[in-house]
């Protein structure tokens, strides 16, 4: 496992798990700009917290476990100034960086999750006497949850590779991998150890329109990789599914429902769909973060509209006629009745989903 | 009926049909360029049948009506030219620009048989030994053909919108309006009949990648003729399908089998999936041309593959990975068993549809 990983993005635990988007250099951060992708592979370095946190907000930094990362290195980079500075690390003086952080993202639970895992550890570090101690146990617990992402995300991807049959093809959707996650992604991570394990010949990735996530970011990590992938239109996905090329439908999640309904990125719903009329199996995998028991079924989700422009316009150019109005959500609920599997890392849950969800908190 | 359209592009025979994307002056052919739309509304004057030829290939003219009538037109200009340099109007002198226009774009039925029966009128005029006459023998027959798909057009809307319950929305995929046809439109002119009677309150509209036609041409009517319509991502489909504000999914066809599977643009088969799954009804909109009898299932049809680029670039600029394939089907076919109606010129069919389809014909 990588816990830093080096300064070459080739950085590689396995043969096909090539990417980090989050690099922790001692005394800098380094994140790989996915706003530039794929166009431009850009690295920027910082230095400062607040710097990180306008980067998570601009979103140099995307997927809610990466931001998690980046929050807590963030973090890490505000006590190291401290230090420097001669001035005590103690959470009164970190305070304004992390409330900083905590705002960078406001409806990302991951973020705030980070900053508040690096307050308490702060605070049991404030036994502490040596300020440069204290900085170096929050270091510690910042390696730690990235590598613990890291560790969820490969044991999901182990877990749901299980699943498939040798040499199946697979369709997904939106960006679910190293870019989005401390690494190796979620349902990307089953297609990656998937692959490794030959259990995956190959895949299928929607371009996932308004912001192109699959043909950017997706397919950019598959051919890194070198996973052999194809990009299709986000339309032609029952096509496919009609041809008996593909035999899995593999998804993220943004938050499954206590019955299993699950919300993701706009479109999983309409491919599950076709998958059940033309007998594809459908996966979800999503870390237990994202089990939300509270919540009883999808009528319960509220699905994020976002600014028109986003389909009126591509990279500031007009991309509708003039004056178009339009309806932009960004997620959509896949009702649990069209799901097969659902993979964690704490273990694979087949339908009825209900028990099997909350087994999982039973259990931990 | 508007046979020879006014020069402005708000021609209007009613308050919602207000788009012509072919105007016949008499002496040349004024064409809408469909490539520029929705950014410029660029008007292009064709004096010589093979600049006509030449801007079918070019998709200056699209969609399979509306080129068989720009190529009945340029069959009008030859014939003019031959007239003005004090040559014979004979099929002899005509038939190196026949060839051409035939051969502009080769897949195209409506093209050839537009051609086939300028021809054909020619060989009748034959008798006349006045070039001039004959000359305007072709121009009629030009306009004819012309004011017949328009006529059919208009017919296949007054049936459709019929059909539908006062205050529907509706969603659409693709562009069947006036830009693809002599006017009106297929299932877009199913949509302008069903606003003007009050059936049709609303049109959502697919923006339909790879080519945008929905974004770019279908909003772009939509907004000219003020009918109520919002543009979604074609990913969106089955999330707006689920909430319940649509009541009909609207769509063309470019071949209905005898048992009334129908390939269209991809796409149309995942909305269709998805309307059946949430109780939304679909009907298919064209003219009885489009019925092809001989070929018994969608299984008998080719589904066209197009070149990978159409996915990675748009407008020449990258949206995707370097080096990324792509698979880009740009039909698919829609089961019979998810059509709720067939919209024709002849009338409108229900499932089972074979014995239906051929009655058509049984009674022309």
């Amino acid at each position: 496992m990588t816990l830093t990983p080096p300064a070459s993005c080739a950085a590689s635990t396995t043969s096909h798990d090539g990417i980090r988007a989050i690099e922790w250099a001692g005394d800098h951060l380094r994140l790989l700009d996915q706003r530039a992708l794929p166009q431009r592979e850009l690295w920027l370095e910082y230095r400062q917290a607040h710097d990180v946190a306008a980067a998570i907000s601009a979103l140099i930094v995307r997927g809610a476990p990466a931001i998690g990362v980046a929050g807590a290195y963030a973090v890490v980079l505000a006590a190291q100034a401290l230090l420097r500075a001669g001035q005590a690390v103690s959470l009164a003086n970190l305070a304004p960086d992390l409330e900083r952080l905590r705002e960078a993202r406001p409806t990302a639970v991951n973020l705030a999750a980070a900053v508040e895992r690096m307050r308490g550890c702060l605070e049991r570090a404030g036994a502490l006497t040596d300020d440069a101690a204290r900085v170096a146990a929050l270091e510690s617990e910042a390696r730690a949850l990235q590598s613990e992402d890291l560790a969820a995300n490969r044991r999901m991807g182990a877990l749901g590779a299980q699943r498939i049959r040798h040499g199946s093809s697979v369709l997904t959707v939106c960006n679910t991998g190293s870019l989005a996650t401390a690494g190796y992604g979620t349902a990307l991570g089953v297609i990656r150890a998937g692959y490794e394990s030959g259990a995956i010949s190959d895949v299928y990735a929607c371009e996932t329109r308004p912001w192109l996530q699959g043909a950017r970011l997706t397919m950019w990590e598959l051919n890194r990789d070198r996973i052999p992938a194809q990009l299709i239109a986000d339309a032609a996905g029952a096509h496919l599914l009609s041809t008996g090329r593909v035999q899995w439908l593999i998804a993220g999640a943004d938050r499954i429902c206590a019955n299993g309904d699950t919300a993701n990125k706009i479109g999983t719903c309409q491919l599950a769909i076709a998958a059940r009329y033309y007998g594809v199996k459908v996966m979800i995998v999503a870390s237990s973060t994202t089990i939300d028991l509270a919540t009883a079924s999808g009528a319960g989700i509220p699905i994020e509209l976002r600014d028109p422009r986003e389909l009126t316009e591509l990279a500031g150019q007009p991309t509708a006629a003039p004056g178009s109005r339009a309806f932009n959500p960004v997620f959509d609920v896949t009702p649990a009745a069209l799901i097969d599997l659902i993979v964690t890392e704490r273990g694979v849950i087949e339908a009825p989903f209900e028990p099997g969800l909350r087994g999982l908190f039973a259990s931990a």
